[in-house]
């Protein structure tokens, strides 16, 4: 087991003398800070922040917490939903705030080499400034960091085509538990020499290991990107417009969300409704129409689909400003409903399975919520659903939470039943760390945990998350 | 360490109980035909060839190999160029030949998963009839299997474009070295669920268990290609052609050879030269057309390079037969070369180091093979070429081999110099083996073999490659 706070001045002392003085942190304001991320399910109780520069400082960091059984809690843009970079157990916090540069550009390679606290906001800039892109993008790439987004492999609205964050990883740097510097695959797009370790980091949740630097690729820009947004009847005909698009369009984002989530958007006040008729459920689809085929093309899909009454509504993006208010209506959702302390799902199954298992769900948050109201969205076109569930106004947040709690047993009996992941791209962290034996077999879970022994025989790093050892 | 051959008559009695006595193979001529791949730098001495039908008789096989410490060798189309799947020491050869079949097939999310046994041309053609196309692709597609594919992390020709296996396979089916089965992902394209152990067996080249059955993606097929092949007039002049393309046009290949490649191909007799004028370097490159003003763009593109004189000369696919005819001058080097006992280098560095690398090995390469005929050609665009040193007829094997291993150690220490992978897309195998430390460093080594404690804690799977332990 790992100490409690505080830490011995000696401690402190050492940290100091590894990172500077300035680079350390044990303010009240500070711990509450840096020890916690959005989820709010627990009480953020970290004994020292420090702010390292290099890996070579994260080393010894990492190395005196192995000397003397400390935990460690690696801290990137804390934007996480699975409390997965909460420090609640005296844990000495690695913020990778001071690891934000760019290291080195190749533009032959289309690759980039950054510290891992590089905002991914101020990546997708730089890349944009270079003539690039990179594609991974979310509600919370204004705070997010590159090295929580490894850490979590993160997804949102661009999976569709262009993957989770695993995708543009071409090589990582890491301290792993025991203290060692890896420098795995250096950008390579080639290299079969024996296993791909960074792939158990990416996804990792930092319990094998802390990324401190990257490289990651880039692609070319996207062209003239179209938006349309779709009213929809009902859940029945999400799934033949995305077919009927996708048969003859390479769409860059499929999302989905409900009336519910449309009005907390428009109450929230920034942008206006797309069109007068209210629907149950809307579509969000873009794609890249460089050449006037494509144009012609997505017209006759669309009035296809007003044909098959999978459509009532809809309008296209007639300008990069309107691409933009109407990325808003979706993108705008997770923070027009944060007031409301939503209980957060974040499920998937194939995509074949979505239409049945939006059913089951559907009737379980019936029965089980009849007096909640329930914001549907998520990112259908990657079988991935943000269910949410917001609170009453006059419920107390601890009865509201364990009535949620009761009913994610039927939400994850039923995600299991399709094979699905309890946790598509939040991660598991400590709010779906007693569910992971409804995705994960128990083989697995053991196999893993063989695996935090390799990396990490101490238990220094990230203890308490992912799962209990 | 494990038993050599001949196993015992009991032991083949308990295989035979488990696979049937029809699926088990002992005559000389199996043992040498399943005992070995492409390479022939080893003598296949296996003690047994089974062909199991099942994951559940695989699991049985591995366990019977536990408990009696026998070596087990993974068994895919043996077209390895590593001496991954060659079983020199008594091992029992687990065929997957006769596990082959598609399993289920989903439409909705372009996807299906098959047995591991099942031929990468048969798979290509599957997705063919759906209307689907899988895209990984190379010389020996037609006797390859998906699970070697897997195990290797194969590449091949339309890597710029798709990536790697690894980015094709959402689900795996694995029964680990100890004899668990673990069937991990199960397709989903978002699992945020701890660690992504597919990607240990994706490139582990069944040094952590044998893959059984696949969950594969689909894309959608590839629109109206076009091919070009140009000829240059010296190294120096293959970057720009690529820059200048890419920087305009998606590409879904650019590779590269020589004209003793070219003289080769020609000689073999089945195409002919694609224009008059002889090059010291040709690239072929390729690219989807749907719209005219890409045609239109890539005609620009090569009038620039002309100008420039980056490319003398060069030609455009007129018809979909042209296109084949063209790829071929490509894809039949391999074959074309193979009488000549090519010594194979397949190595890797940055696209941005390929112009300074090529030089230094070209400089080895004169200086240590003045009278030998050395064949390039290569993934270009991906960083990765292929070095082939062809065998003078008045030198015999062994002097030969031994002349190029003293070699080796010039190239490996320019592609260590480079930060390269001295396997790109081959795999360790036997043959690399003595060389990871030039792409591994030490310490990923260390936890490489720590990793194969985890999994095969009794040393039974592929034993001797990648790593001695």
């Amino acid at each position: 087991m790992n100490i409690a706070a505080p830490l011995s001045p000696q401690l402190l002392t050492e940290l100091s003398a590894i990172v500077g003085e300035s680079r350390i942190k044990t303010d009240d304001l500070s711990l509450q800070t840096w020890g916690c991320d959005y989820t709010k399910h627990f009480d953020p109780k970290p004994a020292v922040i420090v702010f390292p520069t290099s890996t070579a400082q994260v080393q010894q960091i990492v190395q005196l917490a192995n000397t003397h059984q400390l935990a460690i809690t690696p801290s990137g843009g804390r934007t996480g939903l699975s409390a997965g970079a909460v420090a609640a157990n005296g844990e000495i916090v690695i913020s990778l705030d001071k690891m934000n540069q760019v290291l080195d550009f190749f533009p032959a390679d289309r690759m980039v080499r950054i510290q891992a606290g590089m905002v991914t906001e101020q990546l997708q800039h730089y890349a944009e400034e270079q003539g690039l892109y990179y594609p991974v993008d979310f509600a919370s790439a204004g705070s997010s960091q590159m090295g929580g987004n490894i850490a979590t492999n993160a997804g949102g609205i661009k999976v569709i085509k262009y993957g989770m964050t695993r995708n543009w990883v071409l090589g990582l740097t890491v301290v792993t538990g025991k203290g060692d510097i890896l420098r795995i695959n250096k950008g390579m797009i080639k290299n079969a020499t024996g296993y791909a370790l960074q792939h158990l980091f990416i996804g990792g949740e930092g319990t094998l290991g802390i990324v401190t630097e990257a490289e990651i690729k880039l692609d070319r820009q996207p062209q003239d990107l179209q938006v349309m947004v779709l009213g929809v009847p009902n859940f029945d005909a999400v799934m033949p417009i995305l077919h009927a698009f996708q048969s003859k369009i390479d769409l860059t984002a499929f999302e989905f969300f409900g009336e519910v989530a449309m009005q907390k958007v428009l109450d929230h006040g920034h942008v206006q409704r797309p069109f007068d008729t209210e629907c149950p459920f809307y579509v969000l689809l873009e794609f890249e129409a460089p050449y006037e085929p494509i144009m012609d093309k997505a017209m006759e899909i669309f009035e296809h689909c007003m044909e098959e009454e999978w459509v009532l509504d809809g309008v296209l993006s007639q300008s990069l400003d309107q691409v933009e208010s109407l990325w808003r209506l979706r993108e705008d959702i997770s923070e027009s409903i944060a007031p409301f302390t939503p209980y957060k799902n974040d499920i998937s199954v194939l995509v074949t399975h979505v239409p049945a298992f939006i059913k089951d769900i559907d009737a379980i948050v019936q029965e089980n919520y009849p007096d909640f109201e329930v914001c549907w969205f998520g990112h259908i076109g990657d079988g991935n659903l943000h269910l949410n569930i917001l609170k009453p106004q006059d419920l107390s947040k601890d009865e509201f939470f364990a009535k949620c709690q009761v009913v994610n047993q039927h939400v994850f009996d039923t995600v299991q039943k399709y094979d699905g992941s309890i946790s598509a791209e939040h991660g598991v962290g400590m709010t779906k760390k007693p569910y992971l034996s409804y995705t994960r077999s128990a083989e697995e879970i053991e196999y893993m945990k063989a695996l935090k022994q390799v990396f990490d025989p101490n238990t220094v790093m990230n203890p308490g998350k992912l799962f209990d050892l």
